[in-house]
C-alpha cells in the first residue's frame, strides 16, 4: 500500500507531520509518500533515521492555508500539496490520503477531483467521539453539512456503519439518532423524518438518543446533521477542558489539597488520557470515491503517527467498495418505497 | 404579592413542594398559595410549623401527569392544579405561577389560557446555564420550539435580555448566537439570517458563539432554536455527570488514591456545587402574558424554595410589561426594514 500524506497542511507542518511519518514507518510495512515542498521536507527528514524505501517525497510547490476559500483554492492552487495528493489518489498512485489542512478545501477537493460515490448526495465527516471508560462512538456528520435532508442522514448512518465495522472493527454496529427526546415523534421535522427512514432501513437502528446519553456511549454510530454534530463535538471538548481546568485549580488551592492531588497524580493522568484525541486517529471523509482522512489541524507527531496506522484499514478493507454496494441497496429500498407510496 | 404554586406537579409533589413552600415562607413577606388536593396538602403542612397568614391552600381535584398530552390535558382537566393556577393568574388572583409538572402542558396552558405577548410568535423557555467558577448565562430557547424562524430567535434574545436585567440583575447583558463558527456567514440558514437580525437590533449582540466556548460563560444570553438548546443543555448535564462519576471511580481505586481523595473532599464538594441546579431557581417561560416559572421535575424542597424566592422579581419588576414594550420596538424596527427593502 502507498499512503499519501499532505506534508504541508496543518498548524505544525511540515515538522510534526514528517516526524509522525517517520514514527509510523517504523511500525508498518507500507510505503508513505510525503507531498509538499521537497527542500523543507528533506530538511526535516534529515533529523531522523528512517528506511528510505518506506518514505518518499513528492514535490508540490504550493500550500492551501486555513484562510483560503475551499473551492477557489482547489481550482487555483493546482500544485498545492492537497490538490497533488488528490490527483495522485485519483490516478491510482496511492491508496489513501491524509491531511491536517483546511477541512473545507479537503471536502471540496475530494468532491470535485474524486467525485462522490453514486447514491451519496453529501459526503460527511465522521469523528471519533471519545466515551469515558468505554469504547468510542463515531459521530456523523461532525460538521461538513450544516443543512441536511433526511436521506442525507440515512446516507451518513449507512457509511458510518460500514466504517465502524471495517476500520474500527466493531461487528454489527448500533446506530442512534441524536434527538431531543427518546420517543418516536420527538424532534424537529428533520429528525422525525429521519427516524422513519432509519426504522425501515437494514441498519441496526436503536432509536433516538438524547444528548444527555451521548457521553455514556449508548450506541456505536451517532447520526445527526452537521450543525448538531459540530455543537455536540465542540461542547464535549469545551466541557471536558473546563471541568478539568476547574478541578486542577481547586486541587492546587492550599497545602492539604496539593498533597492530596499529588497522591492522585496517576489517576488524574488516566482521566486526561480519556480525552486525548491524538490516540484516536483521523476523521474519515465518507462518501467520496477514495479514502480521505482528516487529521486535527494542531496534530503533533504522535497524532500523525496514529492517524496513519489506524487509517490503513480504510484503504485495505475496500470500505469504498462496500459503501458503494450498500448505497445501491439503500437507493433500491427508497425506490421500492416510493413505488409503494404511489400504488 | 401572591405566589401561586402548583402543589401536585413533579416527581416529588406534594411532599417536597409543600416543604419548599414552608421553607420559602420563612424568608419572604409574600403570600404563597399552594394549589392541589386539599387533604394531601394539609397533611404535608401538618408536619411543619409555618405562618398560616403566609401559606394558603386552593383546592384542585385533578392532576396533569408527565404522561398526559399537553393540549388535551389543558382542555380536559379543567380542575387540575395547573389549569386552576393559570386561571387564577389570569383573574388576577396571583402574580406568578410555579410548577414542576408537565413542561409541554405548562407551555400550552400558558399560551391557551393567558395568551402571548403581542409581537411574540413563540413563547420560549429560558434556562440558567451554570458556568464553572463564574456567573451563569441563560439559554433561550432551552427546548420549547424544535423548529424556529430567525424572528423567533430575535424574540428570544429580546426577552432573555430583559429577564437577565430585571430578574437576575445583570445590567446591559450581552447576547451570543450559538453557532458552528465565530465568523459572520457561518452556520445554517437559520443562524445566518438570525445573525443579520441580531446585528441590526438594539441588543448588545456579541456575535456567534461556538459550542466550545459555552462552558466558559462568554456571554449573558445564549440564543438558539429549541432543538439546539435542548442538545446543549442535556449534553452539558451528561458531560458533567459522566466526568464526575469517572473522577469518583478513579479516586477510589487503591489505598493511596483513597487517602488523596479524602484530603480533597472539600474541593470535590465545591466542584459538585457548581453543577447543583437546585441553587439556580426555576426556568421562566417567556412570551406569555403573565410570569410562569418551570421548576425541574425532580425538584426537592431546597430547589422549590430557591425557585420561589428567586422568582419573585419576575413578577415584581414588571418583566412582562417591559418585554411588551420591547417587542413593540422590535416590531417597529422590523417594519421599517421591510419598508426600506421595498423602497
Amino acid at each position: 500500500m502507498r499512503i499519501l500524506l499532505d506534508g504541508m497542511g496543518g498548524d505544525n507542518a511540515p515538522q510534526e507531520t514528517v516526524k509522525g511519518a517517520v514514527l509510523a514507518s517504523k511500525e508498518i510495512s507500507d510505503q508513505i509518500v510525503i507531498i509538499g515542498d521537497r527542500e523543507q521536507i528533506e530538511k526535516e527528514l534529515s533529523n531522523y533515521k528512517y528506511d528510505p524505501e518506506k518514505i518518499e517525497i513528492r514535490h508540490a510547490s504550493e500550500v492551501i492555508t486555513g484562510e483560503d476559500s475551499p473551492v477557489k483554492s482547489i481550482r487555483r492552487k493546482k500544485d498545492s500539496s492537497l490538490v497533488v495528493g488528490l490527483e495522485m489518489l485519483k490516478e491510482g498512485e496511492g491508496d489513501v490520503l491524509l491531511s491536517a489542512g483546511n477541512t473545507g478545501a479537503f471536502m471540496a477537493g475530494g468532491t470535485l477531483i474524486l467525485g462522490t460515490i453514486p447514491g451519496v448526495e453529501r459526503p460527511a465527516i465522521a469523528t471519533i467521539y471519545p466515551v469515558i471508560g468505554k469504547e468510542a462512538s463515531i459521530l456523523v456528520d461532525a460538521g461538513a453539512n450544516a443543512e441536511c435532508r433526511a436521506v442525507n442522514l440515512l446516507e451518513f448512518a449507512t457509511m458510518g456503519t460500514v466504517y465502524m465495522q471495517k476500520v474500527i472493527g466493531r461487528p454489527n454496529p448500533s446506530v442512534g439518532l441524536v434527538n431531543i427526546g427518546t420517543e418516536e415523534g420527538k424532534g424537529n421535522s428533520l429528525t422525525k423524518e429521519t427516524f422513519q427512514l432509519l426504522s425501515k432501513s437494514r441498519l441496526k437502528f436503536v432509536g433516538n438518543v438524547e444528548a444527555r446519553e451521548i457521553p455514556y456511549g449508548v450506541c456505536d454510530v451517532l447520526v445527526c446533521d452537521g450543525f448538531t454534530g459540530n455543537i455536540v463535538l465542540k461542547l464535549t471538548e469545551g466541557m471536558a477542558f473546563s471541568i478539568m481546568n476547574f478541578v486542577k485549580r481547586k486541587f492546587t488551592e492550599g497545602v492539604v489539597a496539593k498533597l492530596g492531588a499529588t497522591m492522585l497524580l496517576g489517576k488524574i493522568k488516566d482521566i486526561k488520557a480519556e480525552f486525548d484525541y491524538s490516540e484516536y486517529g483521523a476523521a474519515p471523509i465518507l462518501g467520496v470515491r477514495a479514502p480521505l482522512l482528516k487529521m486535527h489541524g494542531s496534530s503533533k507527531a504522535k497524532a500523525v503517527k496514529n492517524a496513519i496506522i489506524k487509517g490503513i484499514p480504510y484503504a485495505k478493507e475496500d470500505v469504498i467498495g462496500i459503501i458503494s454496494r450498500e448505497m445501491e441497496k439503500v437507493a433500491e429500498s427508497l425506490e421500492d418505497e416510493e413505488n409503494a407510496d404511489i400504488e
